[in-house]
C-alpha cells in the first residue's frame, strides 16, 4: 500500500467520507490477497498504517467494512444487469438478458475476484443486509419485467403477480446468489439458457 | 455397541455379505453419533472390535463405507417418491407428489438424522457415485411422469423431452441435493409449492 498515512486526529484532515474510502479501498486490495476470513482488523490497520482504534472510530468490525466491499460491489452487478435489460424491445428479452447478466457478473466475481466472492459468500450465509437489499433489487427488476409483459400480452396474468415473480427468483437463486453459485457452475450456462426457457414457458399467455 | 466381536480368520464364521453388512451398521451408528468427517477407520475398527486390517478386507476406505450407507439412504429417499407417485391418477399430481416427497426426505435427513446428512453433504459435494446414481434415478422418475403427461395431453409436447426434464431437474434440484438443501431450507414447503406450480405452468399445453 503506498497510499499517504494520515495522522490520527487530523486538524483540517481529510473528510470522514475520504477516510472511510481509504479504508474501504486498503480492506478490499488486503482482503482480495489475503482472504476475508483470515483477516483480521488489527492486520488491516498495520497495513494501512493506522491504529486500529482510528479504524474503529469509522467502522464497528471488519464485517462492517466488509459489508461496504460486498454491497459496492453487488450494486455494480444488479447495475449491469438492469443496464443490460434498458434497451431490450420485449419483456421476453429483458428477461433472457437479466439472467444472462446475472450469472456473467457471478462468474466474474467467482472466477476473477476469487478472494471477494469469499466475502460474497460469507455475507450471502449470514445473511448480510447488503445481500438482502441485492435480492431485493433483483426481485424487484423482475417484478418490473413481470409488469411489462403482463402489459403488453406477452405473459399470462392468472398467477398472482407476487407468487409469479417469487417463484422466478427461486429459479435462478443458484445462480445470482454467491454462496449457492459456487454449486452451480457446472455448465452454468447451459443450465440458465433451459431455465430461461422453462421460465418463458411458464410465463406463456 | 453391543454386537459379539467376530474372530478375525473365522474358519465357519460369518459370510462376507454378514461382515460387510456389520461393519456398515457400526458405521452408521458412529458416524452419527461423531459424525463422518471426525471418524477414521481406526476409530471404527476399535468401536467394532475389529483389526483395522480387517476392515480393509471388505472396504477400500472410509469413503467406501460411507459410500454404502449414502447409497442406502438415497435409495429409500427414491423408493418414497417412487411410491408416493405410484397411485396418482394424473402426471400433475404425480409430479406434485413426487417433489413433495423429496423436500420430506430431505427434511427428515437434515433435522432427524443431521450427522448422516453430513455424509450426505460430503457425498454430494464430490460427488459419488451414490449421488449421481440418485440424481440419475430423479432424472428417470421425472422423465416417466413428464412423458406421461404428454400422452394423457396434460403437458405440451413442443419442447424436446430432454430439455423440458432437464430444466425441471435443474429447478426441483437445489431441494433435493442434500449439499444444497442445507441453503435452501428457509421456507422450503412454501417454496416448493410455488416452483411446483410455476413447472406446472411451463407445462402447460
Amino acid at each position: 500500500m503506498n497510499k499517504p498515512i494520515l495522522p490520527v486526529s487530523p486538524s483540517r484532515g481529510p473528510s470522514d467520507h475520504e477516510v472511510r474510502a481509504q479504508i474501504v479501498d486498503a480492506a478490499m486490495e488486503y482482503f482480495s490477497r489475503y482472504g476475508y476470513e483470515k483477516t483480521t482488523v488489527s492486520d488491516l490497520a498495520k497495513e494501512i498504517g493506522f491504529s486500529k482504534a482510528y479504524i474503529y472510530k469509522f467502522f464497528d468490525s471488519k464485517q462492517a467494512i466488509g459489508e461496504v466491499i460486498c454491497a459496492n460491489r453487488l450494486a455494480a452487478m444488479i447495475a449491469a444487469a438492469s443496464e443490460s435489460v434498458a434497451d431490450a424491445h420485449s419483456a421476453t428479452e429483458k428477461f433472457r438478458r437479466m439472467f444472462k447478466a446475472l450469472l456473467a457478473s457471478g462468474n466474474q466475481l467467482f472466477f476473477q475476484d476469487r478472494k471477494l466472492y469469499d466475502i460474497a459468500a460469507v455475507a450471502a450465509a449470514a445473511p448480510w443486509p447488503s445481500v438482502k437489499g441485492y435480492e431485493e433489487q433483483i426481485r424487484q427488476l423482475l417484478a418490473e419485467i413481470v409488469r411489462l409483459g403482463r402489459e403488453t400480452g406477452e405473459f399470462e396474468r392468472k398467477t398472482p403477480l407476487d407468487e409469479a415473480v417469487n417463484a422466478i427468483f427461486l429459479v435462478m437463486k443458484p445462480y445470482f446468489n454467491p454462496l449457492l453459485l459456487q454449486h452451480n457452475l457446472d455448465s452454468a450456462e447451459e443450465a440458465t439458457a433451459q431455465l430461461t426457457s422453462l421460465v418463458l414457458r411458464s410465463l406463456a399467455p
